[in-house]
C-alpha cells in the first residue's frame, strides 16, 4: 500500500501517518519526493481498513497494491483450472458448449433439446428451475417439479444438467439436480448465496455481475473458494453501460485480463449478451477467438412461443449453423470442442 | 405497446403481425404512415412476453408504452405513502434522519450513540449485524450477538432499528429486533429475499442496486409490494458509473422522477453515496434540497477506529454539525425534521 | 412518433394534444386502450422538436419511432457501402489492416514501417502528425513536417495513408496528404469539424465518440454525408464504462446491429480498445470473427522507446505473428484479407 | 510514481525496472515487501509515458501518484480563485445566475429576456449563436446574425453575455461579442479549440465532457490556463450513465472534490442535466446546496414555442419562482446570489 501525502503536508502530519501505521503493526517507509512524500507500507495488510488512513490530516490519497484476492488469483494458483465434471472437462485448450431453453417448460421440451444435443455431442444442458425475473408476475419457474424434470432428463440421456440456484432454501435440492450450480448475475455479490455453494460438492458457474469489476467478480469467487469449493467457472454475460443498441454490452474484453489475473476458466454468455437471436452467432464466433473456454446458449425448439426469453433463443437449425461454424473455427484457434 | 415495422416492410409482413397481435388475445391498431407503418396494441399487455414480435419479419423494433410495476405506481395509488413507526412517521413534509455505524461493534458504541441520537431528536437508528463485505477475510458482522445488542439498546433508549437482512435463513431473527428491514444494494434483485420481505410484518428500507434503473427499482418495490407488504421506503445510495472521484456517485437526479412515477417515499445515503466523510454534509444537505424526505447517515463515536467504513464515517461533533445546517435549510425548504 | 398520455389523463387534455400534433402539420391518431390513450403521429416528424408535446399537461411520455439518420441508414440504401482508394478497398467480405505507428516520430521509422508493411502485403499505414493528447504537456506530434514524411513515403512506398484531422483550420494539408481522414474519438461531435470532412474528396474514417450510443455514431457519419462525402468508415476505438481492467471498453457487440442499421463498412482499433499490446492479438481476432471489415492496429518498430502509446503497441515480431492467426480465421470466416 | 512487481518477479527484472527507471532520469526505491516488491519513482514524472515500464517482464502494474494538471489544481494554487466580469464576479461565497434561451432565436425575444433578467437582478445572459445539434437537420443557430443581435441587447441592458465557441474559425468574433466563452461539452476536449481559448482575453467556462472523469475534466482546464487564460469556469451538465430516468445523470456529487482538487469555481447546468423543465428547480436548489458557485439556466418567453430544448426551458413565471426558493436558501448557506 502507498500513502500518497499533499504536497504541503507538514513534518508532523507524516509523522502521524508514520506512527498510524506502525500501530497497524505494519511498517512505513518513507519516500521524500521533489514534489511530495509518499509513504509505502509493507507487512500483511489484507485485514486493515486502509481508508481510515486515508481521512488523516495532510494524506492526499491511498494507493493499493496487493490484489485482495488470493485463492482466485494466477499469482498464488499458477497452473491453469481445469473443472471435471462426469461427462466432459472445462478448461483451457478446450471449448465447451453449455445449451438449453431459459426455463424449463415440461419434459418433452427438454427431453427432445437434451437428444438433440447429445446427437451433436453437446454433454452440458442449461435450463432453469428457478428463474429470477424482474416482474413478480412473469412466469418464475416449475421449481422443483422442474428439477425432478431435469433430474429424469439427465437419467434417460446421460446429459449434464447446469441449473440455476437463486437462494439456500433450496440448496440441497438444486444441488442433487445439477452436476454445476449457477450464480446468476444478480446474486454475483449474494454472500450467503456464495457461502452455500462454497461448501457445495459440485462445481460453480459464476455469472458476471452487471456492474461488477474484474476484481469484484473474483473476489465473489474468492467467497466461494474460501468455503472450500476450488470447481468455479467464471461466465461473462454482458455488462450494464449506457450502450443502448443491445440489451446488455458483452464485454470480451474482460477475456484477457481474467486469464492473466486468474486460473478459472472462462465462458461467456451471448444470448443474455446481446439479447437478440441474430446478434448470437456472431458474438458466440467472437467470443471463441477471444480466448473464452466456452459458450452458455439459449436454444429452444419453438423460440417463437417459448415461455421466457424466446427473442433471444436460437432454433434447433440456427444451433446447427453456428456449431459449423464454430468447428471451422476451433482447430486454427487450437481449440477442441466438448 | 407499439410495434416498428421497417419501411420496406411487406403487406403480408405486417399482415403477420397483426395475426400475432391476435393470437395473444390483443387488439392490433395499425398506423400506416408516409415511411413505415406502426401497429400499436391494446389490452391486458402485462403477462406478454414482447420480444417475440420483435423477431418477426419485418419488425424493426417494438416499444413498451405501458410501465411494468403497478403497487409501486403513482399513477394507480396517487397520494403519496407515509410509512409509520413506532418512533416516527416517513413522508412528503418531514425529513427523518437515520443515523448510526456501519456495523454493530459492541453494546457499549450502540448505547452511546443511541443515546447521543436520542438527545438530538433523532428516532432511528442504523447499524448492520449482518455485513456484505466484498471480501470473505473481511468483518461479517456480529450477527444474532449484534441483534440482541440492538434490541437491548432499542429497549433501553426507545430509538427504532434499522438494520439490514441479507438471506432468509435469518429472517425471523431479523424482523423480530428491527422496526425496518433493510435490503443491500447488492440484494436489490434477489427476488427470494424481496418475496420474503414481502410477507413481513416490517417495513422496508430497499436500497437502489449498483447498476438499477429507476424501473429496476420500482419493479423490486412491486416484489415486495405483491407480496402484500406496502411499507416500503426507497434509498438512493450512488450508483457505478465511469466516474471515479468518489466511490459511487451519488444520483440525487433520480429523486423527482421518483416522485413523479411512485408514491413511495424516498431516502438518500450520502456515506455509501460518496464515501468520503468530507463529501457527506455538502451531499446531506443537497439531497434535501433535492426533495429527499430524509437521510441515511454512517456517524461512529470514533470513526478513525471503526472496524468498517470509518472513513466515510462522521464522528459525534460532525454530525452536530450538519444537524444545525440541515435545520437551517428545512423550514425554506417546508420540511419539518423528524 | 407516439404520445402516451397518463391513465388519469382528461379528454380536454387528450384534445390539446391532438390540436398541438395538427399545429405541426402532423396527422394524429388517437388510440384509445384500456389502460390508457396513446396517440400516433403521421407525417414528415423530422424538423419536430419531439419534446415541445412531452409537457403538455397529461402526457406522460413521448417514444420517438423513426431513427433521426437518412443517407447512413440501410433502410434507405439496402446496398453495403465499399469504400474505394487507389491501393485497396474497405468493405464486407474484405478485410483491411491499417497498421502504424501513434504518431509520426521521425522519416526513418515511418518507412520502415512502411515498407515492412508493404512486404506483407498491408496497403494502409497509419499515423498521426496531429496528435490529440489529454495533456497540454505531452508530445503533441510533428504537425505539417509529419505530413511532409508522411507524403514522401507514400510516394516512395506506394503505401496509403490514413492520418488524424484534428481542426478545420490544417484541413487542407490533412486532406493534401492522406488517403484517409481520420476523425478523432473527442472529436466524433465536433460538428464544425464534420461539415467541414462532408466537403472533402477523400473518405472518412470515423471514430466512434467514448459515450456514444450507436444512433450519436450514425448521426455522426449523418453530418459527414449531408455534406455530399458518402465515403464513411466507421471505426469501434472501446468507450467509457464503469469497467477498469482495460483503457477503454472494446464494444464488439456493437458490430451485427452496425451492420443491421448502417450499409458503412466498420472497422475495430484493438489497440486503444485495450490499452495492453498483450491483449490486441485476442480482440483482434475476435473483432475478425464478430464480423468487422477491418483492423486499426498501432505497431512500431521499437515500441519500449515509442514517443506516445508504446504500451499498446506491437512489434513487428507481434504482428507478424498476429498476421498468421489473421490468415488462418479468415477463410473460414468467408473475408479476404487486404 | 509506483511499480508493482509480480510477486514471482526475478531479482534481473526487478533490477531491469531500476535501471530503466534511471534511464529516464528519475530515482529509483525498491521497496521489497513480505509478498511482493514495489519501486518507487521520485524526479520529475511529469513527460514520462508510463505505460512503458507497464509492459516490462516482472511488472503487475504501475501506479501514478502525482497528477498531471499543475496550473488548475489547488496544491500548486491554494487561493479560491474569483473571476471577475465587467458586471459581476463569480467564485466562492457567491452564487452567480446565467439565464437565457438556448439559442437566439430573434432580438425581439433576446431584448425581452435581457429586460426581464435585469430587472431581476441577473447580470449575465446565457444564449447561443453557433448551436452543436445532433442532427445535421436540426436548426444550427443563427450565426454572426446571433452574436449582432447578442451585442445590440449588451449594449442596451448593459446585460453579460455567455455564448458558445464551436470552432477557431468563429473565434475571433465570438470572442468579441461575449463576456464568457463558452466550450461545450462535446469539445471539452477540443484541443484545438482549448488551445485558441487559451489565448482569448475572455474568461471561459468550460463544460464537463459527457464521459469526463473529474481528472480529464481538469486537464481540459489545464490546456486553457497553459495557453495564459487562468480565468476558467467549470461548469457540470450531466455526465452519461446507463441511467435513462433523465437526459443525462446530473452529477452534483463531483462538486466537493472538484472543489478539493481545484482552485476554480464551478457551476452546474440543471436544464442540460435534467432535460425536464419540472426537474430543474429540485436540483437547482441541490446545486446550491452542494456548494456550487452559480447556475446556468435555460429560460425562454414561450417555451413551448422555442426552437430548440424548449421542454428543458422554464418559463419567467417558473424562473420568478425558482429565484425565489434560491434567495431563502442563500443566506443560511452563506451564498451572496449575483
Amino acid at each position: 500500500m502507498l500513502v500518497v501525502m499533499q504536497t504541503q503536508a507538514t513534518a508532523a502530519e507524516i509523522e502521524r501517518v508514520v506512527q498510524a501505521i506502525r500501530d497497524m503493526n505494519l511498517t512505513p517507509h518513507p519516500l521524500p519526493g521533489a514534489v511530495r512524500t509518499a509513504i509505502g507500507i509493507t507487512g500483511n495488510i489484507g485485514a486493515v481498513d486502509s481508508r481510515t488512513l486515508e481521512v488523516l490530516p495532510g494524506v492526499m490519497e491511498l494507493i493499493r497494491v496487493t490484489k485482495p484476492y488470493k485463492l482466485a488469483s494466477r499469482e498464488m494458483h499458477e497452473a491453469d483450472t481445469f473443472v471435471r465434471l462426469p461427462q466432459t472437462v472445462i478448461g483451457p485448450g478446450t471449448f465447451t458448449l453449455i445449451a438449453g431453453p431459459c426455463s424449463v417448460e415440461n419434459e418433452a421440451m427438454i427431453l427432445r433439446t437434451a437428444e438433440f444435443l447429445r446427437e451433436r455431442g453437446v454433454h452440458l444442458l442449461r435450463a432453469g428451475a428457478f428463474k429470477p425475473r424482474t416482474s413478480p408476475y412473469s412466469f418464475q419457474g416449475l421449481g422443483l417439479e422442474g428439477l425432478r424434470i431435469l433430474t429424469r432428463v439427465r437419467e434417460k440421456t446421460g446429459i449434464g444438467i447446469v441449473t440455476e440456484l437463486m437462494d439456500t432454501d433450496n440448496a440441497d435440492a438444486v444441488e442433487q439436480a445439477a452436476d454445476i450450480l449457477q450464480i446468476g448475475t444478480r446474486n454475483m455479490q449474494n454472500f450467503s448465496l456464495l457461502k452455500r455453494v462454497g461448501k457445495a460438492k459440485k462445481p460453480v458457474l459464476l455469472k458476471r455481475g452487471m456492474s461488477a469489476t474484474l476484481e469484484d467478480w473474483l473476489m465473489a469467487a474468492e467467497y466461494v473458494m474460501a468455503g472450500g469449493n476450488y470447481h468455479v467457472v467464471l461466465c461473462e454475460r454482458g455488462v450494464r453501460t449506457f450502450s443502448d443498441h443491445s440489451r446488455n454490452t458483452l464485454d470480451l474484453s474482460v477475456i484477457p485480463p481474467a486469464k492473466k489475473l486468474s486460473h478459472l476458466p472462462i465462458l461467456v454468455d451471448p444470448s443474455h449478451g446481446t439479447g437478440k437471436r441474430d446478434h448470437v452467432p456472431p458474438m458466440a464466433l467472437a467470443a471463441l477467438a477471444a480466448g473464452a473456454d466456452g459458450l452458455l446458449l439459449e436454444i429452444h425448439p419453438d423460440p417463437d412461443h417459448a415461455q421466457s426469453d424466446g427473442a433471444q433463443s436460437l432454433d434447433f437449425a440456427a444451433f446447427d449453423h453456428l456449431l459449423e461454424s464454430i468447428k471451422r473455427l476451433a482447430d486454427p484457434l487450437g481449440k477442441v470442442i466438448n
